[in-house]
């Protein structure tokens, strides 16, 4: 069985074994389904159809595969943060450009994101993935603050508790988003910032 | 080590043993740590400081455990549904009302509603709750669909979407929220309902 997958995996024309970044994708794959502390590297050298030697011609082992892969989530999300309109205009606009392109992130990079999001801490590289989540966290709690001294919020607005809501709210689609050929996440994009922005209610 | 703990808590004055209400809620924080699928009998058994046939005292095995904690969470926010503010006016204000009440029902039921919203629907119990939810998200995009009809709602929005999107917000509190003592679930259910029904934007 193993064999039979190698072959056939390894066996695709151009496709003479995996490159770290397919290595990545089945391993996160794995992480996502069984837990990264209930993945064994026999587990994912099974996952993959190939031998643990070929996974530790590209890592150190699957600590290694853990930083790289919530690396890969918590640089694209960072990266928006120095983008030009998340650091251009008034803070509401630069709010709202934020969790824009952060659902498209998340629809982007789904399975990343979601091994992102369900770390526990358990692991230096967990705990060190965990302390980004709280300096992006801090990132948006600012957002907030500024936008409510420019008055561009209603009043009476927490602005912790606000970031943790409407991070809330993007981060939820984990549990339901799968992406689809040909489809586009600008959709789901606008929907979340029409409900966190204006809300339901019509005005 | 197990003898002693079981010594500790079964020797407090008035408190002999587990009842099914206490030996729940020790399952459930179990399940919530190690995953259900993950849990045995004997893990149970030492976390309660107990022989499994303690157990079997009160149930059949871990799936009956199970059954009775997700029944615990989802009969719960079905009694929502059937409370008179969720029943009778216009349906935006019922929809708000839900949403208040389950915000409420999370804070109050924190493990229960936390393991439901885990459940991936690997046992016949599981698949049984994600039926009852799936009914539950049929409601909720009901009132959606009739809010709009009343005009209540800003134009555009997908009645699904939208009760995905609202319930994702609610939901994700499971991954902050920690009750605390003399603490109230009010200011946070005032918190969502802003977010959802006004949003964030000074009008």
């Amino acid at each position: 069985m193993t064999n039979a997958r190698a072959t056939r995996r390894t066996g695709l024309p151009g496709r003479p074994g995996y490159d770290l970044d397919s290595l990545l994708a089945v391993a996160v794959k794995v992480f996502n389904e069984k837990g990264y502390d209930g993945t064994s590297m026999d587990a994912l050298a099974r996952g993959l159809g190939i031998t643990k030697s070929s996974i530790y011609h590209h890592v150190s082992g699957k600590a290694e595969l853990l930083e790289l892969a919530l690396a890969r989530a918590l640089n694209a999300l960072f990266a928006v943060t120095t983008e030009e309109r998340a650091v251009t205009g008034p803070h509401i606009d630069r709010l709202e450009y934020l969790v824009r392109r952060s659902v498209e992130i998340l629809c982007a990079e789904l399975p990343y994101v979601t091994l992102l999001l369900r770390v526990r801490g358990n692991t230096p590289a967990e705990r060190r993935a965990l302390a980004r989540r709280r300096e992006f966290d801090d990132f948006v709690s600012g957002l907030v603050v500024e936008a409510a001294a420019e008055g561009d919020l209603r009043p009476g607005i927490d602005p912790a508790l606000t970031a943790r809501l409407v991070f809330g709210t993007v981060n939820s689609l984990i549990e339901w988003y799968r992406p689809r050929a040909g489809g586009s996440s600008t959709a789901l994009a606008d929907a979340v910032v029409a409900l966190v922005f204006d809300g339901l209610r019509r005005a």
